[in-house]
């Protein structure tokens, strides 16, 4: 593979490109790691700026016919949308919800549009890197808005949040209760909360709920983040294409407010350290994985197990033995320049 | 302090020893955490065995007053009982829910009786190992019954169940929507939930309430470690001293079964493996905490958040610039025995 010239037909906006280093970013071999690092590494420093929408929705509320109006809504004003789904359920489920594009059919076929189902791995933190990957690639092919779902299982609505610039939680019309259904903390990381289905029967049913979440989020407290009036919630039809201009005006005045004020980008760059911090904890933890540090391990649990020896014990023996870390550093670091 | 003295009147039972024991293991110097694994490695071995029953309620279900009249119950049954706090919240709030000993003042006078409260360190971790220590100590002391509580907040549940032969619930009569209020995953780890406060006026909701809960329990898939009739869900009131002894019957019922099926063992023996295993990881992270480490972290964060290098290329650094792990481990190691 040239990395050269999937680099340049990344820039000029190839999707055939995108699709391609994504398959890249994606392969867990050493070697695509390493052209993976060289590619992103050779993109780093365009000043191209993408609007990074994350939105959770457990199954039920209309999330692929919402992101196929609200897609279909943003390639019709000229805009360039990517898709990309972070569900760390698909290898369970034996395909990501949207492993079927036949569910986006109309936006599948839109030139503007890119749609990536969440790759098929059971762990969250690989998905989560590929995702990160995936949204740099998008950014660097000239996408105007990339749009991070999931499904909410887990802790993959944080892994989200993480890497959006906004948080849009979508619900449908619920009776009473449905308030407490909703995951503690949820609320707390939404910017836009879209009550969908405002639409036939449910349209009554739908403006009660976006009050009653009016009225909860009017509860918490302001964020520094928020001008007046945000988070706020919106009923939407995802059927009908109704609200989903007004939700977008939303989006983009929230935005346009972080980025005057200086929230846009620290937020950026507080992403940006979280996932350092976190890929150093993970890589750490994989070391414990590999041999003979793994073998030695499941020994000293078979230890631990019969009482022999105690787990506090055990664990000071393993790290004392295996898991000394170096404190000089390589001499030739990059860091001691 | 002459730790050969300390063991031997640990093991005659003395309280005032058995305390002293537990401050060391509480304390953070290098030089007491020595001597405090000297100390449980040379207590290891003894045959005492106490039912270790973890308790979980919010503040308001009467958890104190529950603990009170349990504990009388059981020393008035010429039983020694210690009751032990897992509190992570307790350094914020400024003190332990049983910080103040006046609100069992019975138990606390009995001198059957032993109470701790959960040491003011806000590491869920820290807590967690020492009332893992507190807990072999009062074993080893001969107490027939440890209670091991905490409000549940966070991960607190959890780390009191895998330290508990039996889990409890407290809970308190409520409305028709309070199932909704248990935290997701508490019902699946309870061994009896209880309904406290089934006297006076809240007696008649009190039954109610544990319908609602017997009814949930029976919608649980059976576990192995339970015989018939288990998980089970009743009402109890400490105030007036009823169903106490029940309650008593059924945990003795329900691990007398367990330990002729083996299920007694294999769970510690499995607690055994998770914290040994909690341990390595915990030691492994807080090497991330020791200079030159978190220096070199520090400076790489920095020039992620400006964007001078990526998340995953700053940690692939510094991984391979630190974190080396040993392959050889320490040829005197009695991990070649």
């Amino acid at each position: 593979m040239d990395l050269d010239d999937l680099k340049s037909r990344i820039l000029a906006g190839e999707r055939r490109a995108l699709a391609r280093a994504i398959t890249l970013v994606e392969s867990q071999k050493a070697e695509h790691r390493d052209m993976a690092a060289q590619l992103l590494e050779g993109l780093r420093g365009h000043d191209r700026q993408a609007l990074r929408v994350g939105l959770s929705g457990t199954p039920g509320v209309g999330k692929s016919t919402f992101i196929e109006s609200f897609g279909c809504m943003l390639t019709g004003q000229g805009l360039r949308v990517a898709v990309l789904a972070v569900d760390p359920s698909s290898a369970r489920s034996g395909g990501s919800i949207l492993g079927d594009k036949t569910r986006m059919e109309r936006l599948s076929r839109d030139p503007l549009a890119f749609i990536r189902p969440s790759p098929s791995q059971s762990h969250l933190g690989g998905v989560a890197r590929r995702t990160r990957e995936a949204i740099d690639l998008c950014e660097a092919a000239g996408f105007d808005a990339i749009l991070i779902e999931t499904v909410g299982v887990g802790q993959s609505e944080t892994v989200v949040a993480e890497m959006s610039d906004l948080f849009l939680l979508l619900l449908a019309p619920a009776g009473g209760d449905e308030l407490q259904g909703v995951k503690r903390g949820i609320m707390e990381m939404a910017d836009l909360i879209l009550v969908n289905k405002a639409d036939g029967d449910l349209k009554s049913a739908a403006t009660r709920t976006c009050a009653d979440y009016a009225g909860a989020l009017r509860l918490l407290r302001k964020r520094p983040q928020d001008p007046e009036g945000y988070p706020r919630a919106m009923t939407v039809s995802a059927l009908e294409d109704s609200g989903l201009s007004k939700a977008w005006e939303d989006m983009q005045e929230l935005s346009d407010w972080r980025k005057t004020e200086g929230h846009f980008a620290a937020r950026r760059a507080a992403q940006a350290r979280y996932w350092f911090e976190a890929e150093v904890q993970e890589g750490l933890l994989a070391r414990l994985r590999r041999e003979p540090v793994s073998g030695a391990m499941a020994a000293l649990a078979v230890q631990v197990e019969n009482g022999t020896t105690t787990p506090t014990a055990a664990a000071s023996e393993l790290l004392e033995r295996y898991l000394q870390i170096s404190t000089s550093g390589a001499p030739d670091s990059p860091l001691e320049a």
